[in-house]
C-alpha cells in the first residue's frame, strides 16, 4: 500500500505551494485540489501567469521595484514629483503606500535592513544606488522605514551616509494610528504621540 | 499616479492567488513577492508543476480520485483488498484515509454530499458509479462520510440505495477522538461515546 497515493505531480505541486507564505501543509493540499477541481478556471490561468511572470517581471535598475520594464513605470511616469524619493525596505511597503494613493515622488527598495547579527551589512542592501540617487533634481530622501529597532537602526546609517549632500533627510512620523485606542498602544507609540503634538 | 503600480501580470497573479482556499488578498500579495524573489527557486518549479499538473491530471474513471493515470494508482493496485470499496466525500478525505494508512480496500469519490437547500441531489454526486460498482468481488462498502447532518444524510440515502445486493454496508465508528478530552466535546459525540461503549 502506497502511503501517497496522490500522485509525483500532485505531491510535488503540495510541497511547493506549502513552500509560499501563509501557506502550511494542510492549507496547500487544500489549494491544490481546489487548483485542480478549477482546472480551467483557475490552474490553467494560474500556470499562465506564473510563467508570464517568470519571462516578463524585472527589478527596476534605478529604484528596485519589480515591473515588466526597466526603468519601472514609476520611474518613467513624468507626473511624479522627481525631487523627491521614498525610501522603504521591501516592494510590499511600496505597494502599501501605492494603494494609500500619498506618495507623489519616486521610490527607492532597500531590499530589506540591516541586521548585523544577520550578517546583513550595508553592502547587502540597495544603498550604493541610493547614494548615487542623491544628486539633483532630488531635494528630499523621506526614509518610509518599519517603526523596528532595525528599520530604525537602518534609518539612522542612511542618514549619515547621506549628509553634505545638500539633501532634506526625513523620516514618517509617529503616533496614535487612526482607529487607534490608547489604552491598546504600547508606550513607544504613546510617547512619540504626546512628544510630536499638534496645536488644534 | 496610477493607484496600481505593480504592472498588470503581478496583479493578475495576486488575484489569481487570492482565490485559493487559506489565502486571503493581504497574503497572496505575500505570495506573490515571495514568489517572484525566488524565481528559479519557486516561481519556475511552481509555473511547470502547474502546467504539469494541467496536462497530466486525470479524473479515474471508476472511483472518481485524481491521477495520471485511468484507472487510478489505487485502483489497478493488485495488492489492494478488491472485496471493500471505502466511500468518500471528496478527494481530500480519500489522502487523509491513505496518510493515516488504514485502507487496505478502495475508494469511491462522491465529489461531495446530498444538499437539498443547494441544489444538489443525487444526480449531481458519483452514485450512479459507485451503485454499478457495488457487485461482486465486492461484499462490504464503508461509508466513510463526515460526521455532519449532511453526510449522515448522504450516507443514510446511500444505504437505502444499496439494499438487498448482498452487500455489506458499514459505518465508522463514533467517538472520543485519540487524544480527546471529554470536558472539550460535544453532547453528541459523548452519546456516541457511551452507546458504543467495549468491554476491557
Amino acid at each position: 500500500m502506497t502511503k501517497k497515493t496522490s500522485g509525483s505531480e500532485i505531491e510535488r505541486l503540495v510541497q511547493l505551494l506549502a513552500r509560499l507564505p501563509g501557506l502550511g501543509h494542510r492549507s496547500a493540499r487544500k489549494a491544490a485540489l481546489a487548483l485542480i477541481k478549477k482546472r480551467t478556471d483557475l490552474l490553467e490561468p494560474l500556470a499562465a501567469a506564473l510563467a508570464e511572470a517568470a519571462a516578463k517581471i524585472v527589478e527596476c535598475s534605478s529604484c528596485g521595484n519589480i515591473d515588466t520594464v526597466d526603468p519601472c513605470t514609476i520611474c518613467r511616469d513624468p507626473r511624479r514629483d522627481a525631487s523627491l524619493i521614498v525610501v522603504v525596505e521591501e516592494i510590499g511597503d511600496l505597494w502599501a503606500l501605492e494603494r494609500a494613493g500619498v506618495v507623489k515622488g519616486l521610490y527607492h527598495v532597500l531590499g530589506g535592513h540591516l541586521s548585523p547579527l544577520d550578517g546583513i551589512g550595508p553592502d547587502r542592501l540597495n544603498i550604493g544606488r541610493l547614494i548615487e540617487r542623491a544628486a539633483p533634481p532630488v531635494t528630499e530622501i523621506l526614509l518610509a522605514l518599519n517603526a523596528t529597532v532595525e528599520g530604525q537602526s537602518t534609518a539612522h546609517y542612511l542618514t549619515e551616509q547621506l549628509q553634505g549632500r545638500g539633501i532634506t533627510v526625513t523620516r514618517l512620523a509617529q503616533g496614535v494610528p487612526i482607529g487607534g485606542e490608547l489604552d491598546y498602544l504600547d508606550e513607544g507609540t504613546l510617547a512619540a504621540a504626546v512628544k510630536s503634538r499638534r496645536t488644534l
